[in-house]
């Protein structure tokens, strides 16, 4: 790890994400290794990038997830750092411990670091070591059923059961009884146990209606820490994001710097290093309580970027190249507001996913629009990959100017030949309660009832 | 003119900026009415304003400029204002106070002032008086080329022959001696008057290689002002704008200061209503001449809204419909760096329009990209208007970011079918001159050198 920066790296993503960091790295002269599958060879990435490199068939395990042959590619073709993007292997601790193995930086926080927060219930421990407040919820793993009623008593209904190996969704169920508990507990084992190969579950308070606020950080290697304040992302479909916005439209002042500090003491704590964020359940009278930390760059990183003026994709690489954090706390301010959906190939009505070849496409430009698309002009949204086809950030002086915005944008978004979930979009961002900043996490089920 | 905002305007002009004001009008909630020629009946804007009339044939004269017949469609429709954009008809006297007449509001300011500012000779006058510093020259008119040599002798050569009513170059000429003087007067003179029906001249003391630095201003019906900063637009070609910035790269925060409070000045002693845009030319020790005042909105606004955060459509429709400035000058502050560059069809060899069919077009997109393009897909850029296919604004946290970003996006900038000038401005944001914020009236003619 030199103090200069990298000359060359390689990008273990695909999709709207690759062309992303490829933009900074650009910027910033360095020169960029793709990887992609077969499935990918007509990628926008692909072709943006200085080098590509073929390395397997559409299924992710055969390509996207193949560290071998990736790190191999990395060694080929001189690259000196590694990004994993989100997703994919981004959050593998083996894989940044592989990259570290090989000579390469991982753009990323350590492997152990990582390992940690991927595991919920150590995560839970160090934050509640770190002073950083946790739902109230079990330490340790429950046994059974039976030791979970006791708990749940003790709590209060309802109580979430989760999986400590879970992910978006599987394993988790809110139960409003003992009797409910009773029969929710082995099968939801049972589950996250064929899922994850792990069937180690705890209980945890559930926070009615609460809204997911996250908190984004930036660390170096020499101990300096900042934080870019907030993204409220309550705006979910099954646990997805669907819609994220910074700043929050209700956090006052007094608790952005509570949840601020709280996510510097979880950095320090841990003594991470890199972009990460540190997402907590948000209640009505601003009771924050740690959730999940992510341990690399988020989907919704441009609102950040846009209210802040900051690129985290840069800032990622500065800090993996050695070099010290130039941004202060202090210098830090928000600007603005930005709003960020997530445009899927899906069906509005049912959510299933809609791939196909796009036959014509318009995108929405102008003031106050920032778009990054995983497709260009007529190219096919293939089964193999998440249906994302882009994300459109919108940014105003206020909320109600990005609102606006979106909602223009979003009427202007043609996309042909396959459905897409736009619908939905345009009906949440034009909802009343979305205006009066009534973004609680129930928002989709409560208010979205499918339909154009 | 009433003190709540219109339901509907009438956009009289086309391209680009009509889809610039249809956005911002979308956002208000005010309703819009095209009107196009026959050549522009596939144009985006026609699509997006919510009703919009054929008004004739592509000559301008027969469609844009028609006066009596826009105004029949503004009354048709019920539009209650007219918005002039840019170009076209946007500085005629003639057709600020037709619309008033005929019940409309003309969103920009009085035809007088409108007159007078169109007249250079009066302009300064008016300048000087109001105390705004104007390049040493001519008050009068000059009779013959024996008083301009009266005259050159006095301001010391080299002096500057201008036509009054000119506009674009013609009628203009520099001369270093009082034989060119002698030859050069009577034949500009002519060529004024053939054209513009006009052949007074003046002459002007010549400011070598000087910056051309406008700022931009904003006024109400109540005489509430503010400026808001400068935008720099030495790049040019043929005396038209290519690249242009906000700030300025060398312009220190004293004579900011200094050109704004000029700007104020003018615009109190005129005035003036609504936006306008006080051009200066500023020599290498920051004095700074009064050039012309634009009355009207700029094909290079966006860069000041970027850096700004002000929606300058939204506010010249809300001082229009009679609200007060909610702008104030404390609170407006410069928030990092916006540049711009218009892509021409054109040949970037010899600068001749190249229109022609589109065949395959992608725009750059992502973090700190802003595009307002006036085609679509594989659409015509037809010979009868400005070769203009898109502005193209980056911005970043300072200048450095904001050319990066820049010389990426039109790296991925892919027009094909006709030729643009993409190349030229790739060459000159590459520069290291251009960098070096060495950006002089003179720049391309001293470092571009054509081909690609």
């Amino acid at each position: 790890m030199g103090l200069v920066m990298f000359e060359k790296i390689l990008i273990a993503n695909r999709g709207e994400i690759a062309s992303r960091i490829i933009r900074s790295c650009k910027r910033l002269g360095v020169r960029t290794v793709a990887v992609y599958s077969e499935a990918d060879s007509n990628g926008l990435f692909v072709e943006e990038a200085d080098e590509a490199y073929l390395i397997g068939k559409p299924p992710v395990k055969e390509s996207y997830l193949n560290m071998e042959k990736i790190l191999e590619i990395a060694k080929e073709s001189g690259a000196e750092a590694v990004h994993p993007g989100y997703g994919l292997m981004s959050e593998n601790p083996e894989f940044a411990l592989k990259t570290k193995e090989a000579g390469f930086v991982f753009i990323g926080p350590t492997s152990d670091v990582m390992g940690m927060m991927g595991d919920k219930i150590a995560a839970r421990k160090e934050m509640t070591a770190a002073g950083v407040p946790v739902i109230p919820g079990t330490e340790e793993a429950v046994a059974d059923a039976e030791e979970a009623k006791r708990i749940a008593e003790d709590f209060g209904y309802p109580v979430m059961l989760k999986a400590s190996a879970g992910g978006g969704g599987i394993g988790m169920q809110a139960v409003y009884s003992p009797e409910e508990l009773e029969k929710a507990f082995e099968g939801n084992q049972k589950r996250a146990a064929s899922f994850f190969g792990n069937g180690t579950m705890f209980l945890e308070k559930v926070i009615e209606e609460p809204r997911h606020i996250e908190i984004q950080v930036l660390a170096d290697a020499h101990g300096n820490a900042v934080h870019l304040f907030e993204r409220e992302c309550s705006i979910q479909r099954r646990h997805q994001k669907v819609v994220e916005e910074a700043p929050s439209p209700v956090l006052t002042e007094k608790t952005r710097q509570k949840m601020g500090e709280a996510a510097l003491k979880a950095v320090r704590a841990l003594g991470y290093e890199n972009a990460g964020t540190i997402e907590f359940l948000v209640d009505d009278d601003e009771n924050f309580y740690f959730l999940e930390m992510n341990t690399r760059l988020q989907v919704e990183h441009p609102v950040t970027e846009e209210i802040t003026g900051v690129d985290l994709v840069e800032q990622q690489l500065r800090v993996a190249s050695g070099e010290r954090l130039e941004l202060t706390q202090e210098e830090l301010e928000i600007n603005g507001h930005a709003i960020e959906v997530r445009i899927y190939a899906e069906d509005p009505d049912n959510f299933f996913p809609s791939p196909g070849k796009i036959t014509e496409a318009r995108f929405p430009e102008g003031e106050g629009i920032r778009l990054e698309s995983a497709v260009h002009g007529t190219s096919e949204v293939t089964p193999f990959y998440d249906p994302m086809i882009a994300k459109l950030i919108t940014t105003g002086k206020d909320r109600n100017e990005a609102i606006e915005r979106m909602k223009e944008a979003l009427e202007s978004f043609h996309i042909e030949g396959i459905k897409t979930n736009i619908p939905m979009l345009e009906k949440v961002v034009s909802h009343e309660k979305f205006k009066d900043g009534e973004t609680k996490t129930s928002f989709v089920e409560k208010y979205y009832k499918g339909g154009r």
